[in-house]
């Protein structure tokens, strides 16, 4: 394909993306295809002979399409938000254009700094403690990774390279795999599943705790578990402190946590994937009170602050330990601007990179700080108002309700919550998934989309109102009646946005 | 930014992106910017409102531009190439636009279901054994990773569960931080750095043993280690054999390693990040007789197959045990479909995915089984070319010559070939890197880009034999008149070449 025909398959690519956009919440959220649909749809061998990139493009339609699941729609309310915006995608495609590998600094300059000024940006946007910034004096720095799951994971690394380091400072003829051997890193159980799998990647069992109702980890609960393994011989080296929480958006509190990891020596990673985009407005600051005390800090700026996944942001205060758990040199890759420039590739898991500045200094720009906290403000607000609708009817009960997520159930046994989200996901007008909270069964609703507004929340709202209407019917007249006014109002908005669109793309 | 601005925005984009390629053979192939060159551009704070489109387009041309390094540049020769190719940029573009993370069958069926047929697809090219697909009836697969680095770790750590299950079960008092204390790994001292790597991130001590004078790691070397590690009471479990070394591009014998493997029962993992796309084609095939001893199998398509990065394909023989490493389940992953397609979050380190099927998808479509093998025979015509030109000239020294990579040195002292990379370096006409052949300082010198073509070889190689004339100036007048002539030619052809490409422009 030369570069003419480029410009036409791209173009139309960018169409396609802009046409799917405009009618997204048209779109069932969920497909309807079966496992293996797509097998029986494809040849079982690459074609021998090339094809036109029409036919290529046909085919995204006639056997993607039907298969994906809308993330974007402002119908979709499950797991947390990915990030999506239309600058974000332009920094996408214009890095695969470019298509360097940014294994150190000369492999592409502008790679590394992008990256080093972004953090910076980042950092300041957050107002994260002076300490973890590129540009601070002392040694510590931000860096862009893929995903939470490798940042919990590289802080484990990181956190036993220092301990074993330590230790063996202390005592010189202590086996490094005796102390390896021993090593133990604590999380709420809470946490991510991703938490869990660093201690498995990392060969330290991670002891998930017991938080309190609340979802918190607590100060007493982590001291006793300290304590228990310190007696039996173990070290403890690693506390993964969670930032909102998976199943309910509840933040551990660093106050509490970070003065018993610091007097232990114990390296405390704050994991606030989903949560810490709100840190860019101030009134949510509060949140993080007590982040001086941890070793590193990651948010994923791909859950909630408009670009595009992967977009995994990192700081540690000290990047000595990570440079020094990974290094390892060739002559291939010859260093010649030590300290000028971070060579991030002794910070991650990976030698190559790719250039996800690009895409976070676009939506940056684009946005700017304002752009950014408006999305989150409005977000948060839209899962109050859900919070609202659902108190509101007494057949259901509100759970947790913190950032832009809200658990809620049906009261009385949890097979009835069960049921109405067996009953909604099959029909496929929204799509929520199950959660647990205080050890009950519940319904996670979260505003995911960019696209969400207030008739959104309605339409998402009274399609769970029908199908729980068919498992508990309502006995509060009154209720219905409300019910059945907000729906009418809720329609009469839809059709009159839509005419709105309409109005606007005949213009 | 709406949908109307990105239409804008994505057109002017994939024009910016086709006017560069449009260009890239003229532009100087290594940047002139200082490390903190960039910092110096930009304001230390994010916007606090947004900028517009045509703003940050032009930002990338002042600022970003001048600090790439033109990866795709004709006259790029340094490292191994990263892939590059329309289809595959468009097919990034599409995968942003979309923006569904594949977590879960359902979170996106088409995500998963493309990259089973595709790791098929792959596997049929490359003629691996059927076991190793996700087609076959046992428990291989194939699974698109990020980078060889993810994969060598990735394979560490399921041979790592495999061995000590098994120790396990053959005696069960054994504990099993005592096992992993003990494990080793083994891989010659040819093997890329992402492996030393592994062995770090996997806390498994990684042996690298040395390679013979080919740069192949022998039988003999290996069954040595393992005596003496046995011996010594440590579990070897788990080596790396390489398929295309970085250094000099040598093939270790699969035949002679595999059986060893087999018997002593240790996981063999083969690298053949860069090689592995030449499987494409059927005479390079005897390379990697033996494959079928093998536990994993990874290639890069990034590299050498024209899928941008990232896009590294993983193939296991009994996928089993990578489950067992990384499953962590929790409720809102619920899976409802285990058998019928992979849950390939447990394949790998991240819990998120991107939908790099597509590009791969993309690239298979529009290029062909033909297509494929066209470019990879053309660009190891083009380093038997280089070959040859070097051969000519009696102050050089071929070292090695294995696919599109070809290393060689000024005869005489290391200091003379050290000199030479670093005048033709600073001039940035072309960019080459050191390597170590046999012990020797040597200049590697890949083909990367797909654009290259003879003249841009005749152009690199006039490039050298300048800077080289320097050092050690040419005795043998004949020689140098040849050259001259080559030059005189090669100059009039690029001439001719951009009369012609100037001349279609104004069509």
């Amino acid at each position: 394909m030369d570069s003419q025909e480029f410009r036409e398959f791209g173009k139309a690519a960018v169409d396609y993306i802009a046409d799917y956009f405009e009618t997204i919440r048209e779109r069932p959220v969920l497909p309807s295809v079966k496992p293996g649909y797509l097998g029986d749809l494809l040849p079982k061998e690459p074609p021998q002979t090339g094809e036109s990139w029409q036919d290529v493009l046909q085919d995204v339609d006639r056997i993607i399409m039907p298969g994906l699941t809308h993330w974007h729609s402002p119908r979709f309310h499950a797991y947390y938000p990915t990030a999506h915006s239309f600058p974000a995608v332009v920094g996408e495609m214009l890095s695969a254009g470019f298509g360097c590998v940014g294994l150190s600094w000369i492999a592409s300059p502008a790679y590394t700094e992008l990256e080093v000024v972004m953090m910076n940006w980042l950092g300041k946007l957050l107002d994260l403690p002076e300490e973890f910034l590129n540009c601070s004096e002392g040694p510590g720095g931000g860096i862009i990774q893929g995903s939470a799951s490798e940042v919990t994971f590289i802080g484990l690394l990181a956190a036993k390279e220092k301990k074993v380091k330590a230790l063996m400072e202390l005592n010189p003829d202590l086996k490094e795999s005796d102390i390896k051997g021993k090593l133990v890193a604590y999380a709420s159980d809470q946490s991510n599943s991703s938490v869990e799998k660093a201690g498995l990647l990392g060969s330290m069992p991670m002891r998930l705790l017991p938080a309190n109702a609340e979802g918190k980890l607590t100060a007493s609960t982590l001291l006793e578990a300290i304590r228990q393994d310190k007696n039996n011989g173990l070290i403890p080296c690693y506390v993964v402190a969670c930032l909102g929480t998976t199943p309910t958006c509840a933040f551990d509190d660093l106050e509490e946590l970070g003065p018993i990891c610091n007097k232990e020596e114990i390296w405390l990673h704050v994991d606030a994937a989903y949560a810490g985009s709100a840190f860019a407005c101030p009134e949510y600051r509060y949140l993080m009170k007590g982040v001086e005390f941890s070793d590193s800090f990651n948010f994923n700026p791909h859950k909630w602050m408009l670009v595009n996944f992967d977009c995994s942001a990192m700081w540690v205060k000290n990047a000595k330990y990570l440079v020094e758990a990974f290094n390892v040199q060739r002559i291939y890759l010859k260093d010649q601007h030590k300290g000028l420039a971070p060579e991030y590739r002794h910070w991650q898991i990976s030698l190559g990179r790719r250039f996800r500045a690009l895409k976070l200094w676009f939506v940056l720009k684009i946005y700017g700080v304002e752009g950014i906290q408006k999305h989150i403000r409005h977000q948060v607000d839209l899962a109050k108002y859900f919070e609202e609708l659902v108190g509101r009817d007494k057949r259901f009960e509100v759970c947790t309700s913190s950032m832009g997520l809200v658990t809620f159930r049906l009261r009385g046994n949890d097979s009835l919550t069960q049921q109405l989200l067996e009953k909604v996901d099959d029909r496929k007008h929204i799509f929520v998934v199950a959660g647990r909270s205080d050890g009950k069964f519940v319904i996670r609703f979260a505003v995911c989309s960019r696209l969400t507004e207030k008739r959104d929340v309605d339409f998402s709202w009274e399609e769970l109102l029908s199908q729980a209407e068919e498992i508990v019917p309502s006995k509060n007249k009154i209720n219905t009646e409300l019910s059945d006014k907000r729906s009418i109002a809720s329609i009469e908005l839809t059709d009159a946005a839509r005419e709105k669109i309409r109005m606007e793309k005949s213009k």
